[in-house]
Formats: structure tokens, sequence, C-alpha cells
């Protein structure tokens, strides 16, 4: 093919890190493939030289052997390819590869002008800290739970929670629109129930309503979220995509704090060979998707991240990236107030701590149960 | 807990396959779990007795071993805790156990009711057929490529493709709205140049542009397509979510041909332990979310999936599902002419086939090329 035509690029570029399975020489064929698969799509003979070949492919940086018989790849691109946006970037970096066995994107490593292009969490750990007003012992978060409950009987579950000393009452992820809770009646209940318990306490817990909701509807619930006082907003990015999460985050007249919930991302992480690290997935992307707070399943849970994987979600919540802003991660899934002391030993204070039935097993009383839970951290 | 109010309840129930890993009893301890992992989400104790336990609950209707050490598990839920909308469904069926290996999600089997809720694809097969003229025989598609041509280099490559007989050019779905070839100006060239090419040739090739774009500009990019002539979109419910797409196909106004590219979803079908079938995955979940062509990997070719999962694909995008239209199966991914007459054997005439780069490799004159394409399937 003849040369392409002079490009205008800025010529910055900036490295994802894979891990590839194989022998040396299969995962050099592997770090290869994935610079033409994720760029141009096309035969490495059939690509044109000039520009293209020089910038727009990618290119394999280094190439290392780990201990457990992997290989790490540093494959960079040049950040106009990306996009400045967040969908072609996950396309970029995990598009077609995703469907490649073996492969499996460890890190981001995001130069400081293509990270300019997203605003990331727009509260991040110190903005939501300063709305809850602590300023520093692990937050404490809890679900509105079971689905199939009345709006009328899950508020009353959210005025205990609040009374008790819960900073975050957050509805259950499957509770959606079903006509035994509907949204807009159940948001107006449950928010006035958290108000009212604040007047009593003189706290500042604030409820999250889920709004992981059909496309067409989704702004405008958490719009109608905003206006009956909800004071953030849960989102499951697997279900509605990262980048309305993204949206939802940079909408200035929205402007709450967004929890991210992990459901149906769990299939990026069950495979060690394939798929995204925790480290990137709940940790990185979740903060340029601009997620505040990432829920994922605690060690020693009813699920299965094992404590190493959930220290690697901690240091991506936090890792430096230019001006996105360090994120709670948020260990939830299984847990009990038993268990607090020894979590409060392995997360530190920069935390948010989510037991749903657990805050229900511990005593008949949920106001004093909570106030336990509160005693424990403070 | 005490009993929970009386459910105003449909009492129909939707049965959802999963194919569980480990022995008898580790199967069916699964298989419990799921019932409550997806819907109260409580310890089984604290299950309110009453509706919920009796309806909101799942149900384990049957669990049957399998021939390769594995169980299948027949496990329904009450329609209504659906809430009849995508997101909340997919969340239902496969939210939190995604992050729970051994589980994979076979096949979904939705009553009436609630696939009355979904419109599906707009045109299915028969009306794609009909958009494009061609009645009967395979239908060609091939990829605007590489990534770094700009719009009018792409739009040339469109002209000829047209003219050489294809019936659908796409963008490559790494194509969003880079400097090298923006959004627009690609969109209105390429499109002028196919409609061009139709006016030569007689026949109704259609350009499908590339909208998985982020979630404030992704309906104009679809407004202005279809204002600028392309007969169709090419969408990534991987990178923009599964109910965006659902979004875009249920829009009135815009009212045309999706095409659904598999980018960043390959981690849902990566592991044969867990995830989501190729069936339900590329088959009826994109035929739910509005897909009238679901693109995939084809066996044989640069990427891993087996013969027998692209068949099952094939069966998923016509299996009866009440009034969603059956949709064409689309494999591509390093296809070459020499395989054609291979792959019309294996698929017959109820398909789409994707070549991309292999179009270019054939020969150094692409409306030959093309012509070729055209008369191993006519």
């Amino acid at each position: 093919m003849q040369p392409s035509q002079a490009l205008d690029l800025s010529g910055e570029r900036f490295v994802v890190v894979y891990h590839l399975t194989g022998a040396a020489a299969e995962a050099a064929a592997k770090a290869r493939d994935i610079c033409l698969e994720q760029t141009v799509e096309f035969p490495d003979e059939l690509v044109p030289d000039g520009d293209i070949r020089a910038h727009i492919l990618g290119r394999v940086e280094s190439l290392e052997p780990l201990a457990n018989a992997r290989f790490a790849a540093r494959i960079s691109y040049t950040i106009e390819t990306a996009g400045f946006e967040l969908p072609q970037l996950l396309n970029l970096v995990f598009g077609n590869i995703s469907l490649k066995p073996g492969i499996r994107l460890e890190r981001l490593e995001l130069s400081p002008r293509l990270l300019r292009a997203f605003a990331g969490p727009r509260f991040g750990r110190a903005g939501l800290r300063e709305r809850l007003g602590v300023p520093q012992r692990p937050l404490l978060c809890t679900a509105l739970k079971p689905m199939g409950l009345s709006a009328t009987a899950l508020a009353a579950l959210a005025h205990q929670f609040a009374l008790g000393g819960i900073d975050i009452v957050k509805d259950d992820h499957g509770l959606a629109d079903q006509p035994f809770a509907p949204y807009r009646e159940r948001v107006q209940r449950c928010a006035e129930a958290v108000e009212r318990a604040n007047q009593q306490t003189g706290r500042a817990c604030i409820y999250m309503p889920n709004v992981s909701a059909p496309a067409d509807a989704l702004l405008d619930h958490a719009r109608f979220a905003k206006a009956a006082g909800a004071g953030g907003l849960l989102i499951a990015p697997g279900l509605v995509g990262l980048d309305t999460m993204r949206q939802l985050a940079d909408d200035e007249q929205i402007a709450l704090p967004l929890m991210a919930h992990p459901a149906f991302q769990g299939s990026f992480v069950t495979s060690a060979d394939s798929g995204i690290s925790h480290y990137a997935l709940f940790g990185q992307i979740a903060r340029l998707a601009g997620a505040d707070a990432s829920i994922y399943p605690n060690y020693g849970g009813r699920f299965s991240f094992s404590h190493a994987e959930c220290n690697s979600i901690v240091e991506g919540t936090a890792t430096p990236m230019a001006q996105i802003k360090p994120i709670f991660p948020t260990p939830g899934g299984g847990m009990s107030l038993a268990r607090v002391a020894e979590m409060r030993g392995s997360y530190g204070d920069d935390v948010i701590f989510l037991i749903g039935g657990g805050l229900h097993t511990h005593g008949p009383d949920l106001v004093k149960n909570c106030r336990h839970f509160l005693s424990l951290v403070e």
C-alpha cells in the first residue's frame, strides 16, 4: 500500500501493561498481534508505511518474563488513537483482544495529555468525606433490602440505619423500578426518612438510590433523586455502560457522589489468564469513569476475591493519575460486624465498609446494631 | 422477620438455565445460592415469609447432571423482579453471580409477558434483506480500515467496495472521532461515496458508521448519520452498554438497522466454566438489545471460537422468542475469500460474511476482489 499522508499527531504515547501466557516466542507473537489488532486491525503486510506504521500502530516497548510462566508486555499507543473519550479508550486497550485468550490487561499508564480529557470522580475521597462530615475514620454503608419490600418498608429501614449512625444508605442494586417499590415513590420516601433521621441525630447521612436504569430514563432518574434530596447515586457500570457513569459524573446539574456497583462485571476478573486485573477494573477504570467509591466483594466473604486482589484494588483507587482523584475502595458481600476490626487492620481508614445482611443478623434492634458498627470504627 | 405484605404479582415466572461446576452437593448449593444472590441478596434465615419467600426468591426448578462433570440448573424468577427493562433483567440473571466462579449463564427461557416488554431488532433478517434488495443469498460486509486514513481515503475505499457489490460497508470499530478522520466528515464522505456507487450499479449497498461514542454524543451521532444518508449503524454494546443499543433500536426517528460489534465483550465467553454462553450473549441477548446483526469471531480465523460455539450463536440468533425477530449471525475476523465456499456450507444463506483485511490481500484491484466475493455467493 502507498504511504499514508502525514498525520497531525502530538507524538505523545501512553502505555498499557498486559500479562501474556505462553513461552517466550508465543508471548512475543501475542504482543506483536496486540499492536495490530487493537489499532489498524490489518495484516502486517498491508499496513501502510509512513505515519500509520510509525505512529498509529501499537508498539511493544518491552517484554519481560514474570515469575508465574507469564510475560509482561508494555505496549504503547499514540494518544490520538484513543480519541480522548472513554468508549474508544476502552476499545483501544482491550476491545478485540478481550476475545483472545491468554491476554490480561494489567495496568494503564495513561499520559498527562490523555488524562486531561477525563474529569474523573467529582468528589473523590476528600469530597465525599466533606459531604459526610467524617474527616478520618472508615465510612459506613449499608443497603436497603430485600427486594419485595414496599417503598414504605424500605424507608423505615433507611430511617433506622440513619438513626444508628450509618453514613451511606444505598439501595440494594436489584431495586430498579419494580411494581412493589416503584423508583420515584421509593426515592422520595427514603430520602425523606434519612433527612428526618439527620434532623434527629445532627449527622449527615446520605441516601443513594440505584439509577442503573434504562438508557432513556437514567438521567431523569438521577435528576429526580437530586430534587428529592438524595445525597448520592448508586450505579452499576457493567449494566448501563462505563461511559454512562462518566456522563453522570460530569453532569454539572446532577453533581452527586457516585458509588459504582460491580454487577455484571465479574467475567472480566474470573480468569487469572484473561480479562482485566482487579486493580485496573475496580480501581483505575472506575476512577476514569467517574466513580467516587468502587464496590467489590471483600476477601473472605461469600465471593472469591483473594486478599491480594482486594489490596490491588485499594492500590488502583489511589495510584497517581494526574488530576484524577483517589476514590474509596468499598469492600462488601457477606461481611459481618465481627470482621470490622480485622478489616480495619487491613484497609486502614480510607475505606467504606459495606455491610448488608450482616447488620440484620447481629441482633433484633437495627438501630443498636448500627451504633455498634459505628463504635467499632470510632 | 415478619411476613411481608401481599404483593401484586402476575404469578408468571421465567427460566434461566445455568451450568454449574462441582459435584452434586456443591452444584445444588450453588443453585440455591443463586436464588438468594440474584433476588433478595439476603441470608436465607432473614428472608421474610409470605410473598417474598414464595415469589420474589428465585426457585430451583430442576438440577440435572451433564456429561462434562457439570450440572444444569433451571432457575425461575418472577417476571416482576426483572422490572420489564433490560438493565435489571441482565442484573437479575447474571449481575452478582458474574463475580462467582463456576456459574455459566447458558440459556434464557423468557416468558411471553416479559418478552412483550422488548421490541427487539427493528428489522431482523427479513427487514435487512428487504432494505438491501437481497432476498436469499448470504450478505456481504466489509470494514473501512486501517485507522489513520483520512475521511477522504476511507470514502474512496467505501466507493470501491460498493462498486464491487458489497452489501454493507461498515466503519472499522476503532474509527471513533479521531482527528485523522473526524466522525462527521467521515460519515458524510462515506455515505456520499456509497450513494454515488449505488447510482452507478443500481444496487442498494448501505454504509454503517460506528456510533460507539460517548453517552452524551451517541444519539446525536446516530441522527447525524441518518441525515447524511447512512443506511445503518455499527455499535459495540460492550463499550457503550447493551441498553444503549436497545435505546438506539427503539428510537422511532433514527430507525436504522444495527450491527452489534463484540469489542470488550470477550471476557464473558473466554472461560468454559463461567460467564455467559456464546448462544445467549451473541444470540439471545443481542436480539433483546435490538441488534439486527451480531458480529462474532468466526471459527478458524485469528480468534479462538470453535465451530460448535459459532453454530450455537447461529441458533441463538433465530431461536423462537415470541415477537423478537431472528437476526443475522455475522462471522468475521481473519476471514479470506478462499474460505467462503466452506463457510457457506456451514452457515447456509442466512448469514452476513464479514471480510476485512482478506479483501485487500486477494489482489491489487479492490473492486475486482469484491466482485469475486459476490460471485462466490451468487
